[in-house]
């Protein structure tokens, strides 16, 4: 059986291969890695980059152990025992408000042989939405997932609509992409299967990154669309803070602050009540964060 | 006994009045009004600044009234009845560093004439503490709440230090002020004493921030002292969105979502693991971040 060490030694590995690609993709910005050590046990290694166009980035490896903490055991109906947790989690907040802000993370959680999940997904926030850009991003996470299994994409992809939705706007976060969680061994699947799944979509992030960086980061901006960026980080605040339920554990377990708000942009704005003008880029992408979509179905 | 009609009608005036103080001290900024129905009962008088000195205000006033949501009802222990609120809730954001952000609410809720209270408050969030502002604000507070009864200053002191509290950094929001909620008829008190003590807040809010707008808006300020500014507001939004009851009671019933959020800062940034320098002015504002400083004891 693939151990826990495995799936840890290969997510470290993989925060290198990402850290090192999107060093190369930026040309001159370079991590910085703060390693903690968590009280109840583990630690992990915190990378930060700020970048000539990677403005804020962060790219996190964690494993952790230790007693359940009452709370969680309860949220996640289990007995309050031993557990380990290891993870990679990535938000990169670019210079230019054309290339998107992405978001990935997979991680691994174990009580014993017999209770365990993986969980993750990839998702995109433009600040201004480009058609070609959503199918190009859809239609790749669809492959990974087809490799797979043929249910994962269309339950992983309604999974992120929903997920990444922002109630009180009645928006969602972005583009969606996929997101899942408590993929266990039940069902036929096994650790080898699921961890197979996982390990695609960490590999997909750099080739995915890499088209939607290379694709828009040439583009001129003007002082209104570094605006609008602006505000949509707003947005992304506000999902981050009010909804998320990573950020939410990591607040109520008082996991290393930093390390979980590293997610948040470096410059935000809020102003109120900003309608975009007609026929506007920006009224055009806020119509199209809505849930639902079958970006992969499109042909562009 | 005085009706919910008086209150309603003290509070739009005391919007009035407040708005007047702060275009005069603002010198420049007019505000602008927008208002809003609630489909479920009521309404409210939206009102935003974008001024010279203040950057970004919201003074708003709201008289709500319906069926009391059943989640609502549930959380504040009452059964699912016809309600009415109003209120008056203000929060301002400088340009100037120097200048703290400021906030007030006066509410008042009733069920029927058995059932009712008031609730609200004044704190102050200065992005740089001095000593001798919060021994002003302090002692200003307590003039007021002393006049009323002697119990309120302790008491809501206190409430105000456990209320604004950033668990997850561990430090208070700013430098505290009072709050109070649920002042009902109870103990010998009645609508007349507790709506008597709610007006002396709500005029209490003119003096105290024009003593510490005047004292620090000519104040020179750096780009540094900017930056700071800005990474400050970010605590403020932490707890907005994180910890506030009124913006999550606002979020969580649909409420006037902009009405709601107009307390978030114009222009904030998060950078990853800021440390002040030895010995800095934002270092010593970090140490000042602390429940339970007798800022009305002391003297300077």
């Amino acid at each position: 059986m693939i151990q826990k060490e495995n799936i840890t030694d290969w997510f470290k590995e993989l925060q290198d291969n990402i850290c090192q690609s999107l060093e190369a993709l930026d040309g001159q910005g370079k991590f910085q890695e703060d390693l903690w050590e968590r009280p109840g046990g583990g630690g992990g290694r915190t990378r930060i980059i700020e970048g000539q166009f990677i403005q804020k980035g962060g790219v996190n490896f964690s494993a952790v152990h230790g007693l359940l903490p009452e709370k969680i055991a309860k949220a996640l109906q289990l007995p309050a025992a031993q557990f380990f947790a290891t993870g990679v989690s990535i938000v990169l907040h670019p210079v230019n408000p054309h290339v998107p802000i992405i978001h990935m993370n997979v991680r691994f959680f174990e009580i014993d042989e017999n209770t365990w999940w993986f969980g993750g997904g990839i998702d995109v926030t433009p600040h201004y939405v480009y058609e070609s850009d959503a199918v190009f991003f859809h239609q790749y996470l669809k492959s990974v997932c087809d490799k797979h299994h043929e249910n994962y994409f269309p339950k992983f992809k309604k999974w992120a609509d929903d997920y990444f939705y922002i109630k009180h706007r009645n928006e969602t976060r972005g583009i969606g992409g996929i997101f899942f969680d408590r993929l266990d061994g039940k069902d036929g699947f096994n650790r080898k299967t699921r961890f197979g799944f996982v390990q695609s979509v960490g590999e997909a992030f750099v080739p995915i990154y890499t088209q939607l960086f290379n694709k828009n980061n040439n583009k001129t901006y003007s002082k209104k669309e570094k605006e609008w960026q602006q505000l949509r980080r707003g947005r992304y605040v506000e999902f981050n803070l009010v909804y998320d339920k990573g950020t939410k554990f990591g607040l109520d377990t008082a996991g290393r602050i930093e390390s979980i708000l590293m997610s948040l942009p470096p410059m935000v704005q809020w102003q109120y009540n900003v309608i975009p003008g007609q026929g506007s880029a920006e009224e055009k992408t806020q119509k199209l964060l809505v849930k639902d979509i079958d970006w992969a179905g499109k042909t562009i």
